[in-house]
């Protein structure tokens, strides 16, 4: 109890145990944001989060936590909002260079690991703290859904089906149990939401419950609408 | 009571629990400001601010809470007013820059989330340290009100109606009770100085509370005479 | 009692509180400092200052706590006085440059706002420690005299007078009894004096009080003669 | 159990028994890393790493400890995969930049120590931590395979065979007694399986165990594909 | 006794009482300096200081406290004369170029300032310590001798005649007591001499103190004899 | 026991007894490193080293402590192997410039003083640490055999024979026992091989121990094969 | 006993007796260093040093306290070797410089103070230590021989003839005993071998004791052979 206090002053070090107590303070933070749920499909991508706003007079129009970031492929965060900022910029600014490169949509691979690796010069050099954020990024990589995360030590994994932030492990032991292979984009999108719900304290309705989809044929983010949502909500 | 003390002697950086405590600080500093008020209407966007001066020889002419940003934006600040200036400095080039450039007035949440990106580099990096300062950016975009929130970690929110400062929350339950959808311009006006005596201690007098409107017509940034304030105090 | 030490150390950073401690330690030198005053009346604007000097050999000529900045504008300091003369370098330079650039003597809100810039940036970032000072500028805006102050946060505000340093209360409280609308330059000059001489220790003449003025009609800085203080000095 | 903590805190510095704690600690995360083995024949040389995913649901597509660097030469990681990355990045550069420049594959000696250069610097310089991460690199000089290792401290070295990570001194006792000189690339790939099973908790199958050879014939990197890997799980 | 501590380990930063301890840990230093006096007269100016040798084998000629910095301008320094040189060079390269670019001799308050200015940002600046010297410096402005004093916070003052270092409080006494205005420049240098003889411990001789003079009519700085001292010395 | 520690967290300075805690701690390392040995004769140079792999199946190969510099020098190290090459490769590049610039071999002490000056760098400025590694330089300068030693601190010593490493002392007695004037350079392999043998622990055999000589007369390194080596250890 | 310790660990400050610990100490590892002495004559100047080697088996060729500057000068150093080289390739560079520029031998107290400026400079500025080295400059200026001093603080200091290093004291008594002014060149090298005797533990011998003079006539920096030491040694 009292000795990890001594190794976390400073720059993001490494203690005796070997573990990088900055990362992981980041971590709890990202633990403590509000849930996301990625799940693909052989159909295409989901994205889900819970939107709830702070007060009855907040603006939702205004409090994001699912962003596109190039066409074909979108992203959801858990941590600091601001910090999230900087990562979006730079993954949008990295999409469009490589459209205008290659004249191709940036392999999705390519993409996570860019921004793990913006991330992980933040966990090694002084001077700077790591980013207070995890990504779930999803979209269409050939003809299939992906779902990619990575985290603030810049480590990057793919899942066919994953939740971020508050009690994700009890959306993480849903989605196990209900995921299926070959699953269609739609009852992809279900599970999506209702994973966001078990993860969520309380009831959650269609304004709180936000969904993006990335369908394989048209390769197009599209958020869904309320009553697209309130149709996944049963 | 004791742990915190180890955690924000250096720069911005984690503590165990995943918060940012010099960001934190820094809003104890803002809660401790006089409040300030954002009413958004579809009629335009109102900004309210106590502005009690220190003594009576105090020039009020040189102690602003409210500041014009651009022809059709406005915004109050609470916290600390050197701090405050140079966001404003930056806000204002930013304003000047866009209409340069494009030719038109700039977006709202453009123009607030730049804000925000300048005092999230401010909690990421050492050798500095976060704005102590929180600001409501209220103004018109396309034909409606519009009113947003910047804090010291960089994150924006937008809102209906919103207070910050001393004593918020009880303007803000005020104003989560009394404002209603389609609110008039002039009744938002009433309740922004509303909110404004609930968070103020004490009798508040024209003199004192300070207020600016952008009215959806005209667009433009207009400060209230002490006889429309006088007004809206019944 | 002990736990404001351990903030204190490092750069200018939050205090749990959201406090500066670095900000109001400079403050407390301030507060040390030998008393000066500002008086603004419609005619003018009258800087007051105790230049008692360290010995019966110090050579008054050398010491001294009020500065011209500009033809109309004059400032006196408390606090360190190397500290002072970068900010008045500052100050004269940028007075220069705005004759220059606009054929037009500096605005004081300009000015002072200036000052308060770049004190603050003296408090955000590290390597660097604030002013230990602050100051009255006094002059003519328009056709009416002026008095703000700055302090070590790089606030600024204005009064219609004000004293600054050791036994400020007192003088202050004095100023807000006696302070009419409307009053002469003359009478300005003499609640000046008395300011001071409420401020200080023991008995003091006119080759401790030192006053310089900015009349409207002139608007040019000018240091009374010993003989016109002692007229104030009744 | 007191003392080691008054050397760690601050860059990679000596403590009295001239140890480099960082380094040492990095080593600590190495050895909690999931096992690596490389084994080298006359035949051509052998990596295997046990990938056993996060969940069911993890997509071992994105997950992988196992990289190639050049046509002739791959490496396998235990430790932190964001700071491998950075290696294995310039790894590749230097490659690629050898082939233009000498017009053949990179001697792998050369590579290595690159590799342990760069990681050499982490360890001498303020405002960096070193890499939390070992590396086996193995691949084709001349006409046979060879395997060589390095370590977060920026040494390098070369072995028959070895192992690195969990339980690394059980695999590399098996080694020791199984390894004979002249072993047939099967063989080796074999043996290389079997040390990666003692190595791993519990039973391990194809699609966990991945392994990856370079022929002395084709010099070309390969990975084994889930039969041939489970023809050597017996 | 135990507070200061923890204060003056960092950058030059104010206690919380507004004082700059390293600052006044160097004066600490100036006070056990060997003793230093200057003395203004209408007809020039003196300088006086205790060189007494380390021991009998010290050469005399390279042990000084006075210099020339320019034809009409000496300084005694009291504190670190490695310190000192850095100072004095400054101060020379500016009498240089005030030369060469008006065409007349420096001004003894710019050129002080100047030399302040120096120290000042030795005090507000981290990476460096503040000069651990105080000088005298005495010349002739206009018509008449003048003495003037820089410390190691930057600050300067002008003195009739002054003391600095060790046991400068008798001496100062002494010089009050016993300076008269219109002293002539021999009378000057005789109170000079028998200030230092005043703060010197024991008793001492012509080869001791040294005395430099600056008169109104020749404006050229002048070393006295041994000669010349004697009979200062009774 | 306990002062040390006050003084080796930092940069490297100088402790209350004038020590430099870093370098010191550094030669602990060196002292705990394998054996080397050198051995000078009027025939030519000889450097010897215990080159124990780890395992049966390290690879003697890539584990080295002897290392040629140019034609003429070859160096052993004692400490970090990765430290070692930093300085190996500067002064392989300062020989080659030697060369270039001066057509002729470089001087043995001008190539010793230059490892030695960039060694000397990382022990007085900051953000480094000092190099964790010894070396003894053997070749041949003018008509004879020369052996010289660089340490962490940066100085440099000629010998006629020397041990550095673990058990030191005990290789030094012998040499200074059996070492003789006019030494013949097959000798002086002998005495070598003998002190490596002294300083390590158990039995050593010719695949342990490793030798290079440079004769007087080639002038040229040349390392001895594993028969050379057993036939000196008896 | 337990105050110091507070304020030597970061870069030189003072301390609350403006003392800078971190010269302070350098000077312990000065006092520690083998003695050295300079002896000036009307006929020239002498260093002398004691050399003992390390060990039997030690090169004496390079292991040297006596180093020649310039033509007409030489340095004895007392300290750190490795720093010691640092200054005396600057002083080398500067006596060169001298040469180019101005055609003629540098002066010696511009040299001295040289090295002194240059000492200065990393007693003042943090991310360096003091240089841990004492000198003794000898040499002829004009047509006698003269001695001067360096030490870690920068300050420089002219003698007759003064001793250095360990023992110093028990020296510097004999020399103030014995030295006589107007001594010859061959009485002031004998003075200096018996000083340096008197500082050594043990006897001395001509092989130990090393001895350079720079005659007035030739103003030729000259090595003593053995037996020219030997003679001095009785």
């Amino acid at each position: 109890m009292f000795m990890p206090r001594a190794y976390d002053r400073a720059i993001t070090i490494f203690s005796p145990e070997g573990r990088l107590y900055q990362v992981e303070y980041a971590l709890e933070l990202v633990k403590r944001g509000a849930p996301i749920v990625g799940v693909s499909s052989p159909e295409g991508a989901v994205i889900a989060a819970n939107e709830t706003p702070e007060s009855r007079l907040e603006n939702p129009e205004y409090f994001r936590k699912i962003f596109q970031l190039d066409e074909h492929v979108g992203a959801a965060i858990a941590g600091l909002s601001s910090d999230a900022r900087v990562l979006i910029s730079q993954a949008r600014l990295f999409c469009q260079s490589n459209r205008l490169l290659y004249d191709e949509p940036v392999d999705m691979e390519v993409l996570t690991r860019r921004i793990g690796d913006l991330a992980q010069v933040y966990t090694q050099h002084a001077g700077v703290r790591p980013f207070g954020v995890s990504m779930i990024i999803a979209g269409v990589d050939g003809k299939e859904g992906r779902v990619l995360t990575t985290d603030p030590s810049g480590s990057y994994r793919g899942y066919m089906a994953t939740a971020v932030g508050r009690k994700s492990d009890e959306a993480n032991r849903l989605l196990e149990e209900r995921y299926k292979d070959g699953i269609s984009l739609d009852e992809a999108a279900g599970l999506a939401v209702e994973a966001v719900r078990e993860a969520s304290e309380g009831d959650v309705t269609s304004s709180v419950v936000k969904v993006a989809i990335v369908p394989a044929d048209t390769r197009t983010f599209r958020r869904l609408t309320d009553e697209e949502v309130t149709k996944h909500l049963k």
